[in-house]
């Protein structure tokens, strides 16, 4: 059994239930050969479930825990319960080294608080961040990070981002040298906070980095897919991933309104309901499942908590690719390679 | 001549065109019959446009002004330059009360800017702010307030925005208490920054003002009309809106494609044709038209740069109801109760 193909999923956690999470593993199994899963949670009920899925019992194993973290629970209250929970078990397999990853659908802000006390920051960052992906008009998602980890960034957390969005994209979309832009509310070099205009300073001069400085870009561009990671404070961007969710949510509704509104309209439906069914699959976000937590010693990947069976099975995916390229080397290297670059004291600080 | 029923219109603002601007203000006077309008900039060339719109010279006044702001003039530079502008004439007859309102399709930064300067805040508001329309699966638009005049705000400032916002509200969409609520990344108590929560409480406690306080909304809420007035800082505020503009437009590009792909989506599009063009209306940036600065003392209402002629009357129409509902004072009175609900050293330093 080896570390790098061992995945700990929160098999209790999420709104669909614990056989919609089995049968996500399940098909990830299916997609990643070599890798093999713990179940973590109720013994019983994960045996049960097990039986539809014979192709997983011979890759997996039951780890019992007895509780599971509500949707509800404040993070603080879920901390004091980590031990028992299948969220904190399986977030202590990556700590003790015996899974690679661990990947949950359960509540987000205990999620985000049990990954950072147990697994720690990563040296040389200071606050880790959620990175996750948006569908696009490009060849592939975009990557947009912090997703809600940190309400409030100094331009040295943007400049972190920057570089493990960088590293994640290089891993998750096989890019070489991913685009990189600052989200502002303007493209011009005085729009803007401080913290921003400092950070994209320091990486327009940090030309040997594995990435392309793109400079700032605005809400509007965000699915145009001219740039492969958007790097932002965790507020601004969990605003613009949900308000792009809603937006897609809104105009879909919008057009089964229009649809439905004359017999006309209706035939015109059924007739293009194979062009509509293409749109609804490339918008559903089952389809861009998985943000993962960058800058902590160990990989977390959080699904989306109403996920379906392939939403599961594409976080599991996230986990594996990071797993398998190592993404977590990348990304000290890169660090390390960026430290370098920074006046002297700045340098010392990170170090 | 009263003041209250002449508009200022900045006629070579814009990236239409005058032709654009004055078909505009055309129609806008057919709408609103006891308006006049002072026509602002080159005179021989209004003058020449004019020939088409024998209503509107009746009803209208050209006031030459040589000069004309630039899209990517910076604002310092553009405030130099402002006495031979026509943005910068327009927002003088305000001053002077020759006009109850300003328009203008020009550069927003540098529009903000001279606004400031020329008209001041208003007595007890700490800083103006932009409010546009949004459209929403609701009855009508969703007001949003900061869209990008400050990148930061405390509590104070997102406090004032909900009072003006509710008071723009109450004229803009004919509401008595307009639903009110701060964009946040979540909907707990504990969410978001410390400024976020402090508004919370203090507008909680006021319950006397003509709004209905609804706590806190997540980005992929904002289309769905629950609330009236969306409260946010600037920053989130410019993507927020940006965000979704640019995901409409993404889902639109999509839809085409998914329309285009084979004969018979082609067939199925022609025949629901009605339906996708009462899509495309609803979504049209021209149909929510004008955003307004709140907080200064006169009006000021910024276009859309690319607006079309009904993009330009409904911009004005923002103007001529506020104008007519008298929106400046009920923001005023509705500050007055607000302090008074106050801690007296807070009501003290916002006397």
């Amino acid at each position: 059994m080896t570390t790098g193909s061992w995945i700990a999923v929160d098999a209790m956690g999420g709104d669909e239930g614990l056989a919609v999470m089995l049968a996500g593993v399940a098909e990830a199994r299916r997609r990643y050969d070599g890798t093999h899963f713990f179940l973590v949670g109720d013994e019983a009920r994960i045996a049960e479930g097990l039986k539809k899925h014979p192709n997983l019992t011979a890759n997996s194993e039951i780890v019992h825990a007895p509780d599971v973290i509500r949707g509800d629970e404040k993070p603080g209250a879920a901390l004091r319960r980590a031990k028992t929970t299948s969220m904190g078990v399986a977030i202590d397999l990556v700590k003790q080294g015996r899974a690679a990853a661990a990947v949950s659908s359960g509540n987000t802000g205990a999620l985000m608080a049990m990954a950072k006390l147990s697994l720690r920051t990563m040296k040389g960052i200071d606050r880790p961040a959620l990175a996750g992906l948006m569908p696009s008009l490009g060849k592939h998602d975009t990557v947009v990070l912090d997703l809600g980890a940190n309400t409030e960034c100094d331009a040295r957390n943007l400049e972190e981002f920057a570089i493990m969005g960088a590293a994640y994209a290089r891993t998750m979309l096989d890019l070489k040298s991913p685009k990189v832009a600052l989200l502002n509310i303007g493209t011009e070099d005085m729009k803007g906070t401080d913290e921003i205009r400092e950070a994209a300073a320091a990486l327009r001069a940090a030309t040997h980095l594995p990435l392309t400085f793109e400079g700032f870009i605005e809400g509007d561009k965000l699915s145009r897919g001219d740039v492969d990671v958007i790097v932002c404070d965790g507020f601004s961007g969990n605003v613009a991933l949900k308000t792009a969710e809603g937006t897609a949510r809104f105009v879909a509704d919008l057009l089964r309104i229009a649809f439905s509104s004359s017999v006309r309209s209706k035939i015109g439906f059924l007739i293009s309901r194979p062009a509509t069914a293409l749109l609804r699959d490339r918008l559903d976000p089952n389809n861009h499942n998985g943000a993962v937590f960058l800058g902590l010693n160990g990989l977390v990947v959080k699904s989306h908590g109403g996920a379906n069976e392939t939403g599961v099975a594409n976080a599991i995916a996230v986990a594996a690719k990071s797993v398998r390229d190592d993404l977590a080397t990348k990304i000290a290297e890169d660090l390390q390679h960026f430290a370098q670059t920074m006046p002297a004291e700045t340098a010392e600080a990170a170090a």
